[in-house]
């Protein structure tokens, strides 16, 4: 543009997400929920977005529901395929924090490599991992899909757990025990973390 | 968990778009920004973002600063990797909508097959196309990024305007002249579309 482009060479964000920060007044964070097919870590993700939300937060979950048939869309289930779709959400999550938007991820994410991936793309307690841990026999049980099922009948390969690893996170942020403890009392454990990294300051009115 | 997992299948979002709309005051959008190298589209993302912050709205802008390097660092230039990486800038616009977020993106999209693939993924009215209108003399004499002299210098292949074709948008929801227009006058003319198209209302004060 005429009059800018004499002396402006790159114009730079102004809205950083420090500003962001300090009009929400929250922090930002990934809330990576991890752990088994059935475990719970969408139906918690969606619990505690709904909690944030009420406490006048910016937030927002990405899952299977919104990222599987479109940013990811391209990808099977390859260990590959597998790798690159964990990457693309990580780095999608890490728009959403420079956003200003607490980002609540909900994915098996097996591989410790590559949740570490994610982790290491972002500044050191940016990345908090949440073991969504449950005893496979629960999350079978449960079978809210079919998955279980159609895995152990052969039709889907591949399958962690069943023909698959699922390799326990070493130091998360936080476990909650999805296969025993209550929607609610995990929620909590969830919001109370956020309170105690100071991502969340104390309960403020909602507008 | 054991409370939640008898009677709940699927936990659907419940802090939907129409919610975060309703929260903040305003709706929300894409706003495409498509035009030469040099145009002045990523300045101009910039400041439409920063009047629409201070009008309290919540924004992102997409450009090649937080995107190429990350979401789309796998992908190189030719033809069907530019064609993947507007696919997948379309995809994470519309989360970020789905998030209550006016997005903006500032890529030079030369394709039209590309960005009437953008459009078709969100619903009528959610995609807004700003051609950033600027001759390529113009641009060339900017050069701040200096690549138009490399492109003549044949060390960049496949570069829009010299080697490669731009596509001028057919139907685009705004025109604006970076090319003579002055920056102030370019901004305003983008939130004035926002304005009589409903995604904003009258000026707020910020809190």
């Amino acid at each position: 543009m005429s009059k800018a482009s004499s002396n402006v060479v790159w114009h730079h964000a102004t809205v950083t997400r420090e500003r962001r920060e300090r009009r929400t007044g929250h922090k930002t964070a990934i809330l990576w929920f991890t752990g088994l097919s059935g475990a719970g870590k969408s139906t918690l993700a969606h619990a505690v977005e709904e909690a944030l939300y009420a406490r006048g937060c910016n937030t927002f979950v990405l899952d299977g529901d919104n990222v599987r048939h479109g940013l990811c869309g391209d990808l099977g289930f390859s260990e590959e395929d597998r790798q690159e779709n964990i990457r693309r959400i990580g780095e999608a999550a890490k728009l959403f924090l420079e956003a200003g938007v607490i980002v609540l991820t909900a994915f098996i994410s097996p591989f410790r490599r590559d949740r570490r991936a994610v982790r290491n793309l972002v500044m050191h307690g940016d990345f908090l991992e949440v073991y969504c841990k449950a005893p496979i026999e629960v999350c079978e049980e449960r079978d809210v899909k079919g998955l279980y099922k159609k895995a152990r009948a052969g039709l889907i390969k591949d399958f962690t757990g069943i023909s698959s690893p699922y390799e326990d996170p070493v130091n998360p942020e936080l476990i909650v025990n999805t296969g025993t403890d209550s929607l609610e009392t995990c929620a909590d454990q969830v919001i109370k973390m956020l309170e105690e990294r100071g991502i969340l300051s104390a309960p403020k009115v909602s507008n």
